[in-house]
Protein backbone atom coordinates (compact mmCIF):
# COMPACT_ATOMS: atom_id res chain seq x y z
CA UNK A 1 0.00 0.00 0.00
CA UNK A 2 1.55 3.47 -1.07
CA UNK A 3 -0.36 6.65 -0.56
CA UNK A 4 1.93 8.62 -3.05
CA UNK A 5 -0.06 9.54 -6.55
CA UNK A 6 0.31 8.41 -9.82
CA UNK A 7 1.87 10.75 -11.86
CA UNK A 8 0.20 11.45 -15.62
CA UNK A 9 2.10 13.39 -18.47
CA UNK A 10 0.55 14.72 -21.83
CA UNK A 11 2.11 17.45 -24.39
CA UNK A 12 -1.05 19.40 -23.44
CA UNK A 13 -4.75 18.63 -22.01
CA UNK A 14 -6.40 15.85 -23.78
CA UNK A 15 -4.38 13.08 -21.75
CA UNK A 16 -7.18 14.58 -19.11
CA UNK A 17 -9.61 12.15 -21.34
CA UNK A 18 -6.82 9.34 -19.65
CA UNK A 19 -7.61 10.77 -16.15
CA UNK A 20 -11.12 10.72 -16.72
CA UNK A 21 -10.80 6.79 -17.19
CA UNK A 22 -7.99 6.33 -14.43
CA UNK A 23 -10.89 8.20 -12.05
CA UNK A 24 -13.58 5.63 -12.60
CA UNK A 25 -11.27 2.65 -12.23
CA UNK A 26 -9.02 4.03 -9.46
CA UNK A 27 -11.09 6.12 -7.67
CA UNK A 28 -9.07 6.32 -4.44
CA UNK A 29 -6.05 7.23 -6.42
CA UNK A 30 -4.43 10.39 -5.77
CA UNK A 31 -3.15 11.54 -9.19
CA UNK A 32 -0.46 14.60 -10.46
CA UNK A 33 -1.21 15.18 -14.27
CA UNK A 34 1.17 17.50 -16.08
CA UNK A 35 0.00 19.05 -19.21
CA UNK A 36 3.01 20.48 -21.17
CA UNK A 37 1.04 23.05 -22.96
CA UNK A 38 3.62 25.50 -23.18
CA UNK A 39 5.81 22.87 -26.07
CA UNK A 40 2.24 21.49 -27.22
CA UNK A 41 2.01 19.95 -30.10
CA UNK A 42 4.58 17.06 -29.49
CA UNK A 43 3.31 15.43 -33.19
CA UNK A 44 4.96 18.19 -35.29
CA UNK A 45 8.57 18.41 -32.77
CA UNK A 46 11.47 15.76 -33.63
CA UNK A 47 12.04 12.66 -31.83
CA UNK A 48 15.08 14.09 -29.98
CA UNK A 49 12.90 17.35 -28.73
CA UNK A 50 9.83 14.91 -27.82
CA UNK A 51 12.16 12.48 -25.83
CA UNK A 52 14.02 15.66 -23.74
CA UNK A 53 10.63 16.96 -23.10
CA UNK A 54 9.74 13.41 -22.06
CA UNK A 55 12.00 13.20 -19.52
CA UNK A 56 11.61 16.44 -17.89
CA UNK A 57 7.98 15.62 -17.74
CA UNK A 58 8.62 12.31 -16.28
CA UNK A 59 11.11 14.05 -13.89
CA UNK A 60 8.76 16.92 -12.72
CA UNK A 61 6.08 13.97 -11.64
CA UNK A 62 9.02 12.25 -9.52
CA UNK A 63 9.62 15.34 -7.93
CA UNK A 64 5.97 15.54 -6.70
CA UNK A 65 5.86 11.80 -5.16
CA UNK A 66 4.69 9.91 -8.33
CA UNK A 67 4.45 5.89 -7.77
CA UNK A 68 3.27 4.91 -11.04
CA UNK A 69 4.03 7.05 -14.08
CA UNK A 70 1.67 7.41 -17.31
CA UNK A 71 2.62 8.77 -20.48
CA UNK A 72 -0.75 9.96 -21.68
CA UNK A 73 0.74 11.56 -24.62
CA UNK A 74 0.59 9.02 -27.67
CA UNK A 75 3.90 11.13 -29.42
CA UNK A 76 5.63 10.28 -26.41
CA UNK A 77 5.10 6.95 -26.08
CA UNK A 78 5.98 6.34 -29.53
CA UNK A 79 9.63 7.77 -29.39
CA UNK A 80 10.31 7.92 -25.82
CA UNK A 81 8.50 5.35 -23.61
CA UNK A 82 12.17 2.90 -23.40
CA UNK A 83 14.35 5.53 -22.93
CA UNK A 84 11.86 7.10 -20.17
CA UNK A 85 11.58 3.42 -18.39
CA UNK A 86 15.80 3.50 -18.42
CA UNK A 87 15.89 6.70 -16.46
CA UNK A 88 13.00 6.26 -13.52
CA UNK A 89 13.24 3.65 -10.95
CA UNK A 90 9.10 3.39 -11.12
CA UNK A 91 6.75 1.65 -13.41
CA UNK A 92 5.96 3.41 -17.07
CA UNK A 93 2.87 2.41 -18.97
CA UNK A 94 2.29 4.21 -22.01
CA UNK A 95 -1.24 4.55 -23.97
CA UNK A 96 0.40 1.98 -27.28
CA UNK A 97 0.41 -1.53 -25.51
CA UNK A 98 -3.01 -1.47 -23.62
CA UNK A 99 -4.91 -0.15 -26.59
CA UNK A 100 -2.80 -3.06 -29.09
CA UNK A 101 -3.66 -5.92 -26.36
CA UNK A 102 -7.47 -5.16 -26.35
CA UNK A 103 -7.60 -4.80 -30.13
CA UNK A 104 -5.96 -8.24 -30.53
CA UNK A 105 -8.61 -9.01 -27.80
CA UNK A 106 -11.67 -8.40 -29.57
CA UNK A 107 -11.17 -8.49 -33.23
CA UNK A 108 -12.33 -11.94 -35.05
CA UNK A 109 -10.52 -11.27 -38.59
CA UNK A 110 -7.22 -10.00 -37.57
CA UNK A 111 -7.73 -6.85 -39.38
CA UNK A 112 -7.31 -4.04 -37.11
CA UNK A 113 -7.66 -0.23 -38.10
CA UNK A 114 -5.33 2.37 -36.34
CA UNK A 115 -5.61 6.07 -36.59
CA UNK A 116 -3.65 8.67 -34.46
CA UNK A 117 -1.51 12.02 -35.47
CA UNK A 118 0.89 12.23 -38.31
CA UNK A 119 4.40 11.18 -36.01
CA UNK A 120 2.52 8.29 -33.88
CA UNK A 121 1.14 6.62 -37.48
CA UNK A 122 3.99 7.22 -39.41
CA UNK A 123 6.49 6.20 -36.00
CA UNK A 124 5.91 2.52 -36.72
CA UNK A 125 5.19 2.38 -32.60
CA UNK A 126 2.23 0.31 -33.37
CA UNK A 127 3.32 -2.04 -36.19
CA UNK A 128 5.99 -2.73 -33.31
CA UNK A 129 3.84 -3.46 -30.59
CA UNK A 130 1.50 -5.70 -32.58
CA UNK A 131 4.48 -7.65 -34.24
CA UNK A 132 5.64 -7.88 -30.38
CA UNK A 133 2.00 -9.96 -29.59
CA UNK A 134 0.61 -11.29 -32.20
CA UNK A 135 2.43 -11.52 -35.62
CA UNK A 136 -0.76 -12.83 -37.11
CA UNK A 137 -2.84 -9.56 -37.48
CA UNK A 138 -3.52 -7.10 -40.27
CA UNK A 139 -2.58 -3.61 -39.27
CA UNK A 140 -3.59 -0.58 -41.68
CA UNK A 141 -2.51 2.75 -39.85
CA UNK A 142 -4.28 5.75 -40.84
CA UNK A 143 -2.96 9.74 -39.53
CA UNK A 144 -5.60 11.77 -39.18
CA UNK A 145 -4.41 14.90 -38.02
CA UNK A 146 -7.14 17.40 -38.63
CA UNK A 147 -9.12 15.50 -36.22
CA UNK A 148 -7.02 17.06 -33.23
CA UNK A 149 -8.34 20.36 -34.21
CA UNK A 150 -12.10 19.85 -34.95
CA UNK A 151 -12.22 18.27 -31.14
CA UNK A 152 -10.40 21.27 -29.67
CA UNK A 153 -12.67 23.47 -31.88
CA UNK A 154 -15.63 21.37 -30.45
CA UNK A 155 -17.53 20.45 -33.89
CA UNK A 156 -17.50 17.02 -33.11
CA UNK A 157 -20.61 16.39 -35.05
CA UNK A 158 -20.61 18.80 -37.46
CA UNK A 159 -21.09 17.84 -40.75
CA UNK A 160 -17.49 18.89 -41.90
CA UNK A 161 -16.41 16.56 -39.62
CA UNK A 162 -18.55 13.78 -40.96
CA UNK A 163 -17.19 15.01 -44.56
CA UNK A 164 -13.46 14.66 -43.00
CA UNK A 165 -13.68 11.00 -40.92
CA UNK A 166 -14.84 9.67 -44.68
CA UNK A 167 -12.05 10.92 -46.53
CA UNK A 168 -9.66 10.17 -43.72
CA UNK A 169 -11.43 6.76 -43.32
CA UNK A 170 -11.87 5.42 -46.67
CA UNK A 171 -9.34 3.29 -46.76
CA UNK A 172 -10.06 1.47 -43.44
CA UNK A 173 -13.34 0.60 -44.68
CA UNK A 174 -12.10 -0.78 -47.94
CA UNK A 175 -10.07 -2.55 -46.55
CA UNK A 176 -12.94 -4.10 -43.87
CA UNK A 177 -10.97 -3.80 -40.48
CA UNK A 178 -13.25 -5.23 -37.98
CA UNK A 179 -11.84 -3.01 -35.09
CA UNK A 180 -11.04 0.54 -34.80
CA UNK A 181 -8.36 1.34 -32.17
CA UNK A 182 -8.35 5.27 -31.75
CA UNK A 183 -4.51 6.41 -31.11
CA UNK A 184 -4.91 9.85 -29.84
CA UNK A 185 -6.56 11.06 -26.48
CA UNK A 186 -8.52 13.20 -28.87
CA UNK A 187 -10.61 10.68 -30.88
CA UNK A 188 -13.13 9.23 -28.27
CA UNK A 189 -14.53 12.83 -28.03
CA UNK A 190 -15.49 11.93 -32.17
CA UNK A 191 -16.44 8.23 -31.09
CA UNK A 192 -20.33 9.40 -32.27
CA UNK A 193 -18.81 10.30 -35.96
CA UNK A 194 -16.65 7.58 -36.06
CA UNK A 195 -19.69 5.12 -35.61
CA UNK A 196 -21.59 6.54 -38.51
CA UNK A 197 -19.22 6.59 -40.69
CA UNK A 198 -17.33 2.78 -40.04
CA UNK A 199 -20.92 1.55 -38.85
CA UNK A 200 -20.92 -1.82 -36.72
CA UNK A 201 -17.47 -2.96 -35.81
CA UNK A 202 -15.26 -3.11 -32.42
CA UNK A 203 -13.69 0.29 -31.27
CA UNK A 204 -11.49 0.28 -28.76
CA UNK A 205 -10.18 3.26 -26.68
CA UNK A 206 -6.98 3.14 -25.09
CA UNK A 207 -7.67 5.44 -22.18
CA UNK A 208 -9.84 2.75 -20.40
CA UNK A 209 -7.45 -0.06 -20.74
CA UNK A 210 -4.91 2.17 -19.38
CA UNK A 211 -6.97 2.26 -16.20
CA UNK A 212 -7.55 -1.39 -16.25
CA UNK A 213 -3.47 -2.43 -16.77
CA UNK A 214 -2.75 0.11 -14.23
CA UNK A 215 -5.42 -1.39 -11.75
CA UNK A 216 -3.68 -5.19 -11.85
CA UNK A 217 -0.43 -3.59 -11.81
CA UNK A 218 -0.73 -1.50 -8.45
CA UNK A 219 -2.89 -5.02 -6.87
CA UNK A 220 0.15 -7.12 -7.98
CA UNK A 221 2.99 -4.68 -6.61
CA UNK A 222 0.97 -3.80 -3.84
CA UNK A 223 1.13 0.06 -4.69
CA UNK A 224 -2.69 0.99 -4.37
CA UNK A 225 -3.67 3.98 -2.49
CA UNK A 226 -6.12 2.55 0.54
CA UNK A 227 -7.98 5.74 1.44
CA UNK A 228 -10.89 7.07 0.49
CA UNK A 229 -11.73 9.77 -2.12
CA UNK A 230 -8.40 10.62 -4.48
CA UNK A 231 -7.31 14.00 -5.32
CA UNK A 232 -6.48 15.53 -8.76
CA UNK A 233 -3.55 17.93 -8.94
CA UNK A 234 -3.14 19.69 -12.34
CA UNK A 235 -0.51 21.39 -13.34
CA UNK A 236 0.44 22.96 -16.94
CA UNK A 237 3.32 24.81 -18.38
CA UNK A 238 1.27 27.45 -19.76
CA UNK A 239 -2.38 28.27 -18.66
CA UNK A 240 -3.67 29.81 -22.87
CA UNK A 241 -7.26 31.59 -22.92
CA UNK A 242 -9.54 28.59 -23.20
CA UNK A 243 -7.95 25.58 -21.20
CA UNK A 244 -10.41 25.26 -19.03
CA UNK A 245 -13.04 24.79 -21.78
CA UNK A 246 -11.44 22.47 -23.31
CA UNK A 247 -9.99 20.93 -20.56
CA UNK A 248 -13.39 20.03 -18.71
CA UNK A 249 -14.52 18.64 -21.70
CA UNK A 250 -12.31 15.86 -21.91
CA UNK A 251 -12.01 15.51 -18.15
CA UNK A 252 -15.39 15.44 -17.61
CA UNK A 253 -15.77 16.98 -14.24
CA UNK A 254 -14.43 20.06 -13.04
CA UNK A 255 -10.94 21.02 -13.14
CA UNK A 256 -10.46 22.95 -9.95
CA UNK A 257 -6.95 24.58 -9.03
CA UNK A 258 -4.41 24.18 -11.87
CA UNK A 259 -1.05 25.58 -11.28
CA UNK A 260 1.11 27.15 -13.83
CA UNK A 261 4.82 25.37 -14.07
CA UNK A 262 8.08 25.85 -15.92
CA UNK A 263 10.29 22.96 -17.07
CA UNK A 264 13.16 22.87 -19.21
CA UNK A 265 14.28 26.37 -19.30
CA UNK B 1 22.88 51.48 -48.11
CA UNK B 2 23.31 48.54 -45.61
CA UNK B 3 24.67 45.07 -46.72
CA UNK B 4 23.31 43.32 -43.08
CA UNK B 5 20.03 41.34 -43.79
CA UNK B 6 16.28 42.02 -43.18
CA UNK B 7 15.74 39.76 -39.82
CA UNK B 8 12.05 37.77 -40.07
CA UNK B 9 10.61 35.64 -37.80
CA UNK B 10 7.25 33.76 -36.75
CA UNK B 11 5.91 30.90 -34.62
CA UNK B 12 7.09 28.17 -37.43
CA UNK B 13 7.18 28.11 -41.45
CA UNK B 14 3.90 30.10 -42.21
CA UNK B 15 5.74 32.90 -41.80
CA UNK B 16 7.31 32.29 -45.05
CA UNK B 17 4.66 33.48 -47.70
CA UNK B 18 5.70 36.94 -45.77
CA UNK B 19 9.30 36.03 -47.15
CA UNK B 20 8.13 35.24 -50.24
CA UNK B 21 7.00 38.42 -51.04
CA UNK B 22 9.48 40.83 -49.80
CA UNK B 23 11.53 38.65 -52.16
CA UNK B 24 9.55 39.82 -55.09
CA UNK B 25 9.88 43.35 -53.82
CA UNK B 26 13.05 43.20 -52.35
CA UNK B 27 15.04 40.89 -54.06
CA UNK B 28 18.51 42.43 -53.87
CA UNK B 29 17.83 42.00 -49.77
CA UNK B 30 19.63 39.74 -48.15
CA UNK B 31 16.98 38.23 -45.42
CA UNK B 32 17.68 35.57 -42.33
CA UNK B 33 14.67 34.07 -41.54
CA UNK B 34 14.04 32.36 -38.24
CA UNK B 35 10.69 29.89 -37.64
CA UNK B 36 10.28 28.63 -33.49
CA UNK B 37 8.92 25.55 -34.53
CA UNK B 38 9.96 23.93 -31.47
CA UNK B 39 7.38 26.07 -29.87
CA UNK B 40 5.00 26.72 -32.23
CA UNK B 41 1.82 27.60 -32.10
CA UNK B 42 2.50 30.72 -30.42
CA UNK B 43 -1.75 31.07 -30.79
CA UNK B 44 -2.40 28.77 -28.08
CA UNK B 45 -0.17 29.76 -25.69
CA UNK B 46 -0.45 32.53 -22.73
CA UNK B 47 0.45 36.35 -23.47
CA UNK B 48 3.57 36.25 -21.27
CA UNK B 49 4.95 33.37 -22.96
CA UNK B 50 4.39 35.12 -26.46
CA UNK B 51 6.08 38.57 -25.41
CA UNK B 52 9.35 36.13 -23.94
CA UNK B 53 9.93 33.89 -27.55
CA UNK B 54 9.42 37.14 -29.53
CA UNK B 55 12.06 38.68 -27.33
CA UNK B 56 14.49 35.49 -27.69
CA UNK B 57 13.37 35.77 -31.31
CA UNK B 58 14.38 39.17 -31.95
CA UNK B 59 17.65 38.72 -30.15
CA UNK B 60 18.56 35.67 -32.19
CA UNK B 61 18.23 37.77 -35.59
CA UNK B 62 19.85 40.82 -34.29
CA UNK B 63 22.83 38.58 -33.23
CA UNK B 64 22.96 37.74 -37.10
CA UNK B 65 23.05 41.18 -38.06
CA UNK B 66 19.43 42.20 -38.61
CA UNK B 67 19.22 45.66 -39.74
CA UNK B 68 15.39 45.87 -40.15
CA UNK B 69 13.01 43.03 -38.31
CA UNK B 70 9.75 42.11 -39.43
CA UNK B 71 7.42 39.88 -36.76
CA UNK B 72 5.85 37.55 -39.30
CA UNK B 73 3.61 36.06 -36.72
CA UNK B 74 0.47 37.26 -36.16
CA UNK B 75 -0.05 36.48 -32.80
CA UNK B 76 3.42 37.77 -31.90
CA UNK B 77 2.62 41.20 -33.57
CA UNK B 78 -0.78 41.40 -31.64
CA UNK B 79 0.60 40.99 -28.25
CA UNK B 80 4.04 41.64 -28.47
CA UNK B 81 5.15 44.11 -30.91
CA UNK B 82 5.42 47.44 -28.86
CA UNK B 83 7.63 45.49 -26.66
CA UNK B 84 10.08 44.25 -28.81
CA UNK B 85 10.12 47.93 -30.41
CA UNK B 86 11.17 49.21 -27.13
CA UNK B 87 13.75 46.66 -26.48
CA UNK B 88 15.54 47.12 -30.01
CA UNK B 89 16.89 49.64 -31.69
CA UNK B 90 16.09 48.94 -35.46
CA UNK B 91 13.11 49.58 -36.86
CA UNK B 92 10.11 46.48 -36.20
CA UNK B 93 7.11 46.00 -38.61
CA UNK B 94 4.39 43.84 -37.89
CA UNK B 95 2.10 42.13 -39.93
CA UNK B 96 -1.20 43.84 -39.11
CA UNK B 97 -0.66 47.60 -39.50
CA UNK B 98 0.15 47.14 -42.91
CA UNK B 99 -2.71 44.72 -43.68
CA UNK B 100 -5.24 47.49 -41.91
CA UNK B 101 -4.12 50.55 -44.07
CA UNK B 102 -4.72 48.61 -47.68
CA UNK B 103 -8.03 47.12 -46.09
CA UNK B 104 -9.30 51.38 -45.33
CA UNK B 105 -7.92 52.07 -48.82
CA UNK B 106 -9.22 49.77 -50.63
CA UNK B 107 -13.09 49.82 -48.96
CA UNK B 108 -15.44 51.49 -50.25
CA UNK B 109 -18.41 50.92 -47.56
CA UNK B 110 -16.31 50.96 -44.81
CA UNK B 111 -17.56 47.26 -43.35
CA UNK B 112 -14.60 45.27 -43.54
CA UNK B 113 -14.03 41.35 -42.22
CA UNK B 114 -10.92 40.02 -40.44
CA UNK B 115 -10.20 36.93 -39.99
CA UNK B 116 -7.23 34.88 -38.12
CA UNK B 117 -6.73 32.75 -35.29
CA UNK B 118 -8.57 32.50 -32.01
CA UNK B 119 -5.46 34.99 -29.96
CA UNK B 120 -5.05 37.14 -32.99
CA UNK B 121 -9.28 37.93 -33.43
CA UNK B 122 -9.69 38.00 -29.47
CA UNK B 123 -6.52 40.33 -28.90
CA UNK B 124 -8.30 43.06 -30.07
CA UNK B 125 -5.02 44.21 -32.03
CA UNK B 126 -6.97 44.68 -34.87
CA UNK B 127 -9.66 46.84 -33.81
CA UNK B 128 -7.10 48.85 -32.07
CA UNK B 129 -4.91 49.36 -35.28
CA UNK B 130 -8.02 50.69 -36.95
CA UNK B 131 -9.46 52.79 -34.80
CA UNK B 132 -5.79 54.55 -34.59
CA UNK B 133 -6.18 55.00 -38.35
CA UNK B 134 -9.94 55.55 -39.19
CA UNK B 135 -12.21 54.99 -36.80
CA UNK B 136 -15.46 55.46 -38.77
CA UNK B 137 -15.32 51.96 -40.56
CA UNK B 138 -16.80 49.02 -39.01
CA UNK B 139 -14.90 46.22 -38.38
CA UNK B 140 -15.86 42.41 -37.72
CA UNK B 141 -13.66 39.74 -36.60
CA UNK B 142 -14.27 35.86 -37.35
CA UNK B 143 -11.54 33.48 -35.50
CA UNK B 144 -11.13 30.54 -37.90
CA UNK B 145 -8.74 27.96 -36.29
CA UNK B 146 -9.58 25.05 -38.84
CA UNK B 147 -8.03 26.90 -41.53
CA UNK B 148 -4.72 26.93 -40.38
CA UNK B 149 -4.27 22.99 -40.24
CA UNK B 150 -6.79 22.72 -43.20
CA UNK B 151 -4.25 24.54 -44.85
CA UNK B 152 -1.16 22.54 -43.33
CA UNK B 153 -2.79 18.96 -44.12
CA UNK B 154 -2.42 20.70 -47.78
CA UNK B 155 -5.96 20.22 -48.31
CA UNK B 156 -6.75 23.91 -49.90
CA UNK B 157 -9.76 22.57 -51.88
CA UNK B 158 -11.34 19.86 -49.87
CA UNK B 159 -15.58 19.20 -50.06
CA UNK B 160 -14.91 19.91 -46.11
CA UNK B 161 -12.65 23.11 -46.47
CA UNK B 162 -15.44 24.46 -48.35
CA UNK B 163 -18.18 23.87 -45.26
CA UNK B 164 -15.68 25.29 -42.63
CA UNK B 165 -15.25 28.33 -44.39
CA UNK B 166 -18.80 28.69 -45.14
CA UNK B 167 -19.33 28.04 -41.69
CA UNK B 168 -16.59 30.63 -40.71
CA UNK B 169 -17.86 33.22 -43.05
CA UNK B 170 -21.50 33.27 -43.03
CA UNK B 171 -21.35 35.97 -40.05
CA UNK B 172 -19.25 38.15 -42.51
CA UNK B 173 -21.18 37.68 -45.66
CA UNK B 174 -24.50 38.14 -43.85
CA UNK B 175 -22.98 41.30 -42.09
CA UNK B 176 -22.45 42.39 -45.92
CA UNK B 177 -18.56 43.36 -45.89
CA UNK B 178 -17.05 44.75 -48.89
CA UNK B 179 -13.31 43.65 -47.97
CA UNK B 180 -11.76 40.79 -46.26
CA UNK B 181 -8.56 40.99 -44.67
CA UNK B 182 -6.43 38.09 -44.17
CA UNK B 183 -5.10 37.85 -40.59
CA UNK B 184 -3.18 34.81 -40.85
CA UNK B 185 0.00 33.55 -42.94
CA UNK B 186 -1.66 30.37 -43.57
CA UNK B 187 -4.54 31.95 -45.06
CA UNK B 188 -3.74 33.31 -48.28
CA UNK B 189 -3.15 29.83 -49.46
CA UNK B 190 -6.91 29.44 -49.16
CA UNK B 191 -7.96 32.32 -51.17
CA UNK B 192 -9.69 30.44 -53.88
CA UNK B 193 -12.09 28.59 -51.23
CA UNK B 194 -12.70 32.45 -49.55
CA UNK B 195 -13.21 33.71 -53.31
CA UNK B 196 -15.24 31.06 -53.57
CA UNK B 197 -17.77 31.59 -50.57
CA UNK B 198 -17.18 35.71 -50.40
CA UNK B 199 -17.75 36.40 -54.19
CA UNK B 200 -16.73 39.72 -55.41
CA UNK B 201 -15.22 41.39 -52.33
CA UNK B 202 -11.64 43.20 -51.69
CA UNK B 203 -8.92 40.72 -50.55
CA UNK B 204 -6.10 41.94 -48.33
CA UNK B 205 -3.03 39.72 -48.13
CA UNK B 206 -0.73 41.67 -45.81
CA UNK B 207 2.20 39.83 -46.47
CA UNK B 208 2.18 42.01 -49.51
CA UNK B 209 1.77 45.11 -47.85
CA UNK B 210 4.23 44.23 -45.67
CA UNK B 211 6.88 44.29 -48.24
CA UNK B 212 5.63 47.45 -49.75
CA UNK B 213 6.01 48.91 -46.49
CA UNK B 214 9.47 47.70 -45.76
CA UNK B 215 10.42 48.94 -48.98
CA UNK B 216 9.72 52.41 -48.69
CA UNK B 217 10.78 52.22 -44.90
CA UNK B 218 14.14 51.29 -46.28
CA UNK B 219 14.72 53.73 -48.95
CA UNK B 220 13.66 56.79 -46.76
CA UNK B 221 16.21 55.53 -43.58
CA UNK B 222 19.35 54.67 -46.85
CA UNK B 223 19.37 50.82 -45.49
CA UNK B 224 18.97 49.34 -48.72
CA UNK B 225 21.20 46.73 -50.06
CA UNK B 226 22.90 47.74 -53.23
CA UNK B 227 24.00 44.02 -54.44
CA UNK B 228 22.24 41.49 -56.86
CA UNK B 229 20.59 38.44 -55.75
CA UNK B 230 19.60 38.51 -52.13
CA UNK B 231 20.43 35.50 -49.88
CA UNK B 232 18.02 33.53 -48.01
CA UNK B 233 19.27 32.04 -44.91
CA UNK B 234 16.26 29.86 -42.58
CA UNK B 235 16.71 28.61 -39.17
CA UNK B 236 14.37 26.97 -37.07
CA UNK B 237 14.38 26.02 -33.28
CA UNK B 238 12.92 22.33 -34.70
CA UNK B 239 13.11 20.26 -37.51
CA UNK B 240 9.86 18.12 -37.45
CA UNK B 241 8.69 15.14 -40.08
CA UNK B 242 7.50 17.35 -42.98
CA UNK B 243 8.77 21.07 -42.21
CA UNK B 244 10.29 21.21 -46.04
CA UNK B 245 7.14 19.88 -47.89
CA UNK B 246 4.87 22.34 -46.01
CA UNK B 247 7.61 25.70 -46.05
CA UNK B 248 8.30 25.11 -49.29
CA UNK B 249 4.68 25.67 -50.45
CA UNK B 250 4.68 28.57 -48.56
CA UNK B 251 7.68 30.57 -49.90
CA UNK B 252 7.02 28.57 -53.57
CA UNK B 253 10.78 28.17 -54.01
CA UNK B 254 13.38 25.65 -52.87
CA UNK B 255 14.19 26.23 -48.68
CA UNK B 256 17.74 25.53 -49.30
CA UNK B 257 19.97 24.56 -46.17
CA UNK B 258 18.23 24.70 -43.25
CA UNK B 259 19.99 25.22 -39.45
CA UNK B 260 18.43 23.74 -36.48
CA UNK B 261 19.19 26.61 -33.47
CA UNK B 262 18.00 26.05 -29.53
CA UNK B 263 16.73 29.35 -28.21
CA UNK B 264 15.73 29.78 -24.51
CA UNK B 265 16.88 26.65 -22.98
Amino acid sequence: MNKNPIGVFDSGIGGLTVVKEIRKILPQENIVYLGDTARLPYGTKSTDSIIQFSLENSQFLLSRGAKYLVIACYSSTSVAIDIVRKHVSVPVIGVIRPGVKKALEVTKTGKIGVIGTTLTIHSGAYEKAFREIDDRCEVVGRSCPLFVSLVEEGWLEHPATQLIAETYLKLLKDDGIDTLLLGCTHFPMLMPVLKKVMGDINYVDASREVGETMAQDLEKMGLQHPGEDGTLAIYLTDLSMNFKEIGERFLGEAMGDVSRVSLGT
